[in-house]
């Protein structure tokens, strides 16, 4: 092969092995989804993929198949192959056991500490080791991890529902529903490949919602996740008025009320406080809540929310992505806007964001924006 | 050829006819773009299209191109050929005395008072006439002169600019500006196409804009017509707000300043009133104003307005279709909502749009909504 075929080749293989991560995305958290292909003269010899935590890595996986065919082969990863000894044994030496002879990394581990060691371990013993193919694909099946690795917060999305003028509701609260079965169908997705569902108190009082992922509202067009993890749900109760009674706890997942003092023991064992330092205006401080959320491996946080919170998390640009779900009504100036915030001092200080996708869901439209960064 | 060989040369050919006709789409208000071609043997023999009111009409370009070979020939017309005298003399005739055997015709006449006319008139001298063939796309040519003659008022397009959570402006109203520059390089497409602009006195007073179409704006991947023809500013000013001084006046295209109650003679040359009597709250009434407008033959009515009027427009189901530019910032709930009306009842009698097409303008979004009706 030349050189460009050769660059072809491997950039097609990292594809193969970015799809195979795929298929872990709702299930190995808090472990980050990883593929890995192996190729000799040129095939494809094995395939693998992390599955759940606990369980083999995507390496082990693929050299299990290869056997003894991945002597001189070529192993393709996701993610640099670890280097120390977890839940499983470190895949850097499995792939140096097996005798491969050069592996293809899409990106470095994003955790500090190790970066770079499972690449250095591989070399140390003479195996051709590339970094970067693809790596920017890589980075984005794992915003989670990453952003706990490197920020020591979770990767944030703050999900609205607005009617077509940027209302949420009418002026008294009346708001189901805005938006379409379709959308909220939608959302179902979404709340899966999260680790843990974010809310107010003031929206568990208004709504009761039991915020988990609905098996009956699964969008037919996409795989129920096997297992269905349910993400945590994870309310900020300053002010302790999330009773025992919500919906909430109907579900016997994990609930954590965020507060800044304790409350009284609730009757459900499924659910846990929280105690966050207060910032200067005494409630919950978002930014602790946080480092907190990542303290207990919380890769992605799905937000669902009132006015309020959504406002707080955008002024102290803890969001990562918002996730727009509108309709076409117009409730006109009345309504209840969808962000309440501290105006800015003028336009150019305003909060901006980048909207890199649109799309039509149902009767609705939904925008994903990410945080606008000056080029 | 087979029927269905003639049924794709017939689409095939209207398709021609109808792309000739969006030639003249910004010059030939207040008549209707109208395109025409001419085939004998299969064969493309002329092409024509309406350029400007006043001039010759589509059938009579191409006929004239077309010469003696029109005999026996078939001619394919976006709109149904005139039978009566007006600037010029009549299509139907033209197409009878050149000798053509067939007249493929995609709309009728819209006018109630001639449509069929031109049809009949051809029949009854034996020429083969087909009517409908890519009729939707020729009504989506002309919506204003449909309108028009259909439900005697203009079709209105609203336009709106605001930040990604529904806001037009600050509290204190600075707006300058929300959405970019690329934003307001693609209206001078749309002012380009519109008969007149819609304002109000507020809008006038707040930001004393020209409303014109502005041709160093113009955008860059659009040919500007030849001749632009800027349409004429229509301010709504019920209490006599708007003052000789205003820029609006710089610009030498008429201004009809409408009131329920004549002011002061303008020193301005092309300052015309328009007397239009109040509604139940003493403000312009704005059915009596399109019905106006429509005699007045505006087509269509390109609206860029504040809050209060664009509410009321949507209010009274005079919007025909919504153009709304977003950016990507977030201005919070102190910011001004971009429509003020009197709020729903409930969620269900919203007014309620449909979103036909959404894109990227510039880091903008655009959205275009139309009335939704149920199905």
């Amino acid at each position: 092969m030349t050189e460009l075929e050769q660059q072809q080749f491997d950039h097609k293989m990292m594809h193969r092995a970015l799809l195979l991560a795929r298929r872990g995305l709702m299930t190995t958290r808090p472990n980050p989804a990883v593929g890995c292909v192996i190729t000799a003269n040129n095939e494809v010899i094995a395939e693998g993929w992390h599955h759940q935590a606990g369980e083999s890595h995507a390496e082990a996986h693929a050299l299990r198949i290869a056997g003894r065919s991945a002597k001189g082969a070529t192993a393709y990863v996701t993610l640099e192959p670890c280097s120390h000894i977890g839940r499983t044994p470190p895949c850097a030496d499995a792939l140096i056991d097996a005798g491969v002879a050069r592996v293809v990394v899409a990106m470095r581990d994003p955790n500090p500490r190790v970066s770079g060691n499972g690449i250095r371990r591989l070399e140390e013993v003479g195996i051709q080791v590339d970094v970067g193919v693809l790596q920017s694909a890589a980075e984005r099946l794992n915003p989670g991890f990453i952003a706990r690795m490197t920020h020591q917060r979770p990767w944030l999305t703050l999900k609205m529902a607005t009617s077509l003028d940027g209302k949420t509701a009418l002026s008294d609260g009346r708001s189901q529903w805005i938006t379409s079965a379709e959308a909220r169908s939608d959302v179902q997705f979404y709340r899966a490949q999260a680790d843990a569902i974010l809310s107010g108190a003031t929206t568990v009082l208004a709504d009761n919602p039991k915020l988990t992922v609905r098996v009956e509202q699964w969008p037919k067009s996409r795989q129920l996740p096997e297992p269905l993890k349910q993400p945590v749900r994870i309310i900020i109760d300053s002010q302790h008025r999330v009773s025992d009674d919500a919906k909430l706890f109907e579900s016997p997942d994990p609930v954590w009320l965020v507060r800044t003092t304790p409350g009284k023991a609730s009757r459900h064992p499924h659910c846990h406080e929280l105690i966050i330092a207060a910032d200067e205006k005494g409630k919950v401080c978002l930014k602790t809540l946080m480092t907190e959320l990542a303290n207990r491996e919380i890769n992605q946080l799905w937000t669902e929310c009132g006015a309020n919170l959504a406002g707080a998390l955008i002024e102290q640009q803890l969001c990562d992505r918002l996730m727009i779900y509108s309709s076409g009504q117009i409730l006109g100036h009345f309504g209840r806007s969808v962000i309440d915030m501290v105006e800015p001092m003028n336009l150019a200080s305003a909060p901006r964001f980048k909207i890199i996708d649109r799309r039509q869901i149902g009767p609705d439209q939904r925008l994903v924006a990410v945080p606008h960064t000056q080029d």
